[in-house]
This record gives C-alpha cells, sequence and structure tokens, in this order.
C-alpha cells in the first residue's frame, strides 16, 4: 500500500495560505462601498503601509503583481524618459519589457543570470535617468540585491532620478524599508509573502513619488485609485475578499514580521544546506530568502524531479527562461513553521537517494 | 429585545455567492502551472465560452470587470480611430471615459439617464466608426438594451465596425448570445451573475474581433493571453481561485442557464410589483433583470431607506453619478431563489410602511 502524504505547495507562490486567509475567505460577500468593507480596506492600507515602510501611500490594484509593476511605470514615467534596468533573470527581464513597452527609452545592463547587481554595474551607464528598475529578490535565480547599496550609488550620480523596485517577492520574507533606504516605489502581490490567494497587487508611493505622478491609462492609473483609496474606496470594484484576507493575515504578521523574516531566513538555509549536503550547486550568488535555486546535476532531468516530488504529495517548481531544465526551485515562503523546513529537507533528501538509485 | 435578521446582500455586484465558489475558495492554494490548476482553468474557459455563445476565446484577467472593458477598447482599436458611444448612465460613460483614455475619437450619444439606446439614436450619427460601444445592462439606472437590434442596425450601416458590448451585469441573468447576436466582443465579471467574488474579468472575442485584434499594452495585452490561455495558463499569475470558483459555478449553472435566466425575471418582476404597490416610481424604461430600480419619492432620502434596510440586515445601494441621492435599487442577482424574492418585497414594505409613519 502507498503511503499517504499531504499537499505541500513548495513554490515561490503562490504559497500555502495563511489560516486566517482562508478564514476571511469563507466570510459572507461583503459590499465594497458598505461601512465594513471601507473599514476592512483601511485596515490593510495601513498595514502595508507599515509593512513598506512608508509614510507615503500603498494602493491596492485588483490585479496581480505584474499589474501593480505595469501601473507603477506608466504612472512615474512619461514616454521617451529614459531609465536604466539591470537584467539578471526573468521578473528583472519583465521591468525591461514593460518599460519598453510603455514608450520609455530603456537602457539594459545584461548580467549573467543568478548573478547580483552591484553598484559598479551601474557605473558603466552614463545616463541620465529619469528612473532605475531594480528586483529586490529574483526569485526566478534565487538571487537577492542589495537594493539599498544600489539605489544610493544611483542616486548619488542621479539625484532626480525615481528608484523603483519589484519587492514581490520579498516583502514579508526579507528587510524592507522603502523610503530608509531610499526608494521611492515598490511593487508587491498578494499571493508571495503574505500567505494570500493571487489577485491583489500593492504598489507603493513614497511622499517623493507621490509628488512626482505622471498619471495616464484607464485601469491602472493610479490618480484615479489616490482620489479614492484613503477613504477606503478604489476606483473599480476590488477583490475585496482578498482586501479582508489581506487585512486579516496582516493583524497577524505585522506585530511579529521580524520573527517571521528570520524563520523565513532560518528555513531558507536549512533547504540549502541540505542541498548542499547532496552536492548540489547553487544558483544565486547572494541568496534570496524567498526561494532555494539548484542546477540540476548532469544526467538528472527537471521531470524526474519534479514527479519525485509530486510522488511525497509536494508541488515544486523548475526553471524560467534561460534556465528553463536547467534548475529546481523549492520554496517555504508560504505558512510553514521550522518543522517544516526539517520535513522538506529530508524530503530532498529522500527524492536524491531515489534519483541517485 | 431586537429580532435578529440575517445579512443579505441585495446590491447589483457583488452578491451573495453560490456554495460552490464558497467551496472552492475553501480548498488548499492551487499552483497556476500545476495540472490540476490548468485543468481547472481550461474548464471555466470552456465554460465561460458556452455561457458567452462564442465559438471564439474567453480570455480570464484578473482585476474587476472594468479591465476587460479597458483590454477589449485598447485591443481592438487604434488611437485616432472613431467609435460611436451612447451615453445614458454611470457604464456607459464609462466606456466612453475609456476610449477617450485610449486616444481614440469618441462620438457621443447622450440620452436621458434611465433612457434605452434605440436603433433611431444610432440613425442621427454620420460616421464612419470603426466601432459601437454598448451597455446591456446599464446597471445604474436599471435599463436593458436591445444589444442585438442595435448591432443590426449600426452594422447595416458599417459592416466593417466591431460593435463590443459590456455584460457586466447580463451575463448569466439575461438572454446572451455573442456571435448569434451580431456582437464582436464582450465584457463580464465574477462578482455579478456568475455569483463568485470580485477579482476575476471575463473577455469575449468573436472569431471576426480575434482577427481584427491589434494589441497594446503590457499588464492588459491580450495577445500575450491568446498565447498561452488555451493551454490553461495565463501571461501573468492569475486569480486562480476565482478561476475555480468560476469553474465550480459553472458546473451547477450551466446546464440550468436558462430556467436560471427565468427565475431572475421573476424575481425582479416580483421586486417591481412591491415597489410599484408602494406607488414608487420606476427609473428605466426597459427593465434589466439585473437590479431594480426606483426613484425616491419627494421628502424620503437614501439616507432613511438605506438605514431602514440595514436595520433588518440588508445592503442596498443607491444612485450613481447624477442619479446619486435620487434613487434606490435592491438586485437578487446573487445566490436566491423564489421565495427570497418574496422575503425581500415583504421587507420593502415594512420599509415603506416605517418610513410613511
Amino acid at each position: 500500500m502507498e503511503p499517504m502524504y499531504r499537499p505541500r505547495l513548495l513554490t515561490p507562490g503562490p504559497v500555502e495560505l495563511h489560516p486566517k486567509a482562508l478564514e476571511a475567505l469563507s466570510r459572507p460577500q461583503l459590499h465594497h462601498r458598505s461601512d465594513a468593507a471601507k473599514q476592512v480596506f483601511l485596515q490593510a492600507k495601513a498595514g502595508l503601509e507599515a509593512a513598506f515602510q512608508t509614510q507615503g501611500q500603498v494602493l491596492m490594484l485588483t490585479g496581480s503583481g505584474t499589474a501593480a509593476m505595469d501601473a507603477l511605470v506608466q504612472n512615474l514615467f512619461a514616454p521617451g524618459e529614459r531609465v536604466l534596468v539591470p537584467v539578471h533573470g526573468n521578473f528583472s527581464e519583465r521591468w525591461a519589457k514593460i518599460a519598453k513597452e510603455a514608450g520609455l527609452e530603456v537602457e539594459r545592463i545584461d548580467l549573467p543570470w543568478g548573478q547580483v547587481v552591484r553598484p559598479e554595474h551601474l557605473g558603466s551607464a552614463t545616463g541620465p535617468f529619469a528612473g532605475l528598475l531594480l528586483t529586490h529578490s529574483e526569485s526566478s535565480t534565487g538571487a537577492l540585491n542589495d537594493v539599498r547599496t544600489l539605489a544610493q550609488a544611483f542616486k548619488a550620480r542621479f539625484p532626480e532620478a525615481l528608484v523603483v523596485v519589484d519587492a514581490i517577492t520579498s516583502l514579508f520574507v526579507s528587510a524592507f524599508a522603502l523610503e530608509g533606504w531610499g526608494l521611492d516605489a515598490a511593487a508587491c502581490g498578494s499571493q508571495k509573502g503574505i500567505m494570500c490567494p493571487p489577485g491583489l497587487a500593492y504598489a507603493a508611493l513614497s511622499p517623493r513619488a507621490l509628488e512626482r505622478l505622471k498619471p495616464r491609462g484607464f485601469y491602472l492609473n493610479l490618480a484615479s485609485e489616490l482620489k479614492v483609496q484613503s477613504t477606503g474606496e478604489s476606483a473599480w470594484t476590488p477583490a475585496i475578499n482578498l482586501v479582508a484576507a489581506t487585512a486579516a493575515v496582516l493583524e497577524d504578521l505585522l506585530p511579529r514580521l521580524p520573527e517571521h523574516i528570520a524563520l523565513k531566513q532560518h528555513q531558507n538555509d536549512l533547504l540549502y544546506a541540505a542541498g548542499q549536503g547532496l552536492g548540489l550547486q547553487v544558483v544565486p550568488e547572494a541568496r534570496s530568502p524567498a526561494t532555494t535555486c539548484f542546477y540540476l546535476p548532469e544526467g538528472v532531468s527537471y521531470g524526474q524531479v519534479k514527479n519525485a516530488f509530486a510522488a511525497r504529495g509536494a508541488t515544486i517548481i523548475g526553471g524560467q527562461g534561460q534556465l528553463k531544465g536547467k534548475v529546481f526551485r523549492l520554496s517555504l515562503m508560504g505558512y510553514s513553521d521550522l518543522y517544516d523546513a526539517y520535513a522538506v529537507a529530508q524530503m530532498l533528501r529522500d527524492v536524491w537517494a531515489e534519483l541517485s538509485a
């Protein structure tokens, strides 16, 4: 008889849901213009502003994280303006594509995937630039950029420019401080560190970014949202159930955010140690706590690894773009504790024993 | 002691959730690229195509219904092209705003709110036009347009043009047939007739519209979605939980859609009859089954009506735009049966007895 394995979602988003999110989603439907909904909206908004560490505003957009990235680019830069985009993975590549589609002039710094961006990489760009688009946690490679140092180096040369950060897999998982780190805007999504289902995007704007808004578009027009979100409403019908889930999780998460971030770091360290103990090669130069990323050894296909995890109840993910078929990734960004990391480390060892047999 | 009233959501979206939607939302989180998720995605997509009655494609977009409206305008018309937009309520006004923001030349036909559009209204426009933007159920006034007749009259003069319809509060509530009615594209949202939470938009494209696509934008680029949605994936992380809810409700709803539509009509007739029995004046010239809309009599404020319903557990909604403070609306578009309509009709009579006392 086959042993019974419980399902485990080990992907860097969507992730295992926080029980408070599930609880919020099982409530009767709220009308988004009711007082109860407005209260929940304002609670989520204030909590997100605390999490991003901004005195500006966080806007909630009904969409995936990409919607927030697109909205920030379109509303902070005018067509023809020049932005610098270091590209070293699937998500930094997305910044470049969004900026190009928005009519900006894009100067790319192409780096090998897995590497992080260093201040000297930015130094070679001549400018002038209206902005720098950075990826905090490049989860396609598992790399974590020091966006604070990069923003500082960039602004020393281009003090007028805006630094916009994809914090989609870093917020709630790694330390983050919008203005404190010299950043002007950042994007995040509900299905990542905040452990809710996908469908709600968060766009954080520093006070400086709020002053520099060049609104455009209709659905993703941030001026339309700014007009109403401080009253607990949104320009278009919001994914109010996800707003309620966001508020419910934040209530649990915010008071113990430093401990939570330490846990995510510890879990990721344990998984990396298990993989390295098996002789696996690590992809990222500097590791994001959002996901591990290992090269597949010669003779082992991604399909084999995926199936061996699936046979144990677990869903994992492979590589994207140029790393497709070359890597596999494991994430405990979702609802999980220290012992879940030991469990998954043991599963990785069992998978490897099976594949080596 | 106060009697206990159970909460009732009587608004034209969000609405009372279908139990199959709540059940789907309480499942463990799916990863959107897993085989299970792709299967659910394809099931929802096929069901939506049956509901819109299209041999073309329905694309699911993570966003509110407005996202689908914006996406259709941006991806079917190029800047500078001329579209005809009859405006007779808040949502037809939205078509005009979206088209203008997308750089189209907009010819408006302004009609008193509450009226419906008639073929003779379209006749006065000289054209030529690349498209006609229509609102099937103008839920701000409770009016239902005969979009089939309008499309026919328009295409007799402009056979090359595209007819795009806001079916946000008509699909699943009123009969609809995309190609059968000579329509080319339509938008809908998850929080309306399909009785799911808000956050997922449906964009239907007829085979003719698919051939005429002029894709633009990044997040709302329909070419990016078309490339992958027939394989059960989406360009950006989808609100997969809502996709699953959509699939689950469709499984129940599609086989008995004609009976469901007849029920919604019957419920709405009962509510109108109750209001007219109290001497209330009806706003729409032709009634959409999505919502009733009554004028507030002299001396009665919207706040009084809202509070009297709230004291009985019910959430209702007032007017928008130029009807703000002048009307109130009741909807049984959500999960409810014939006897719920009797219940709400009695509640309306009790509210009026209280306000008249």
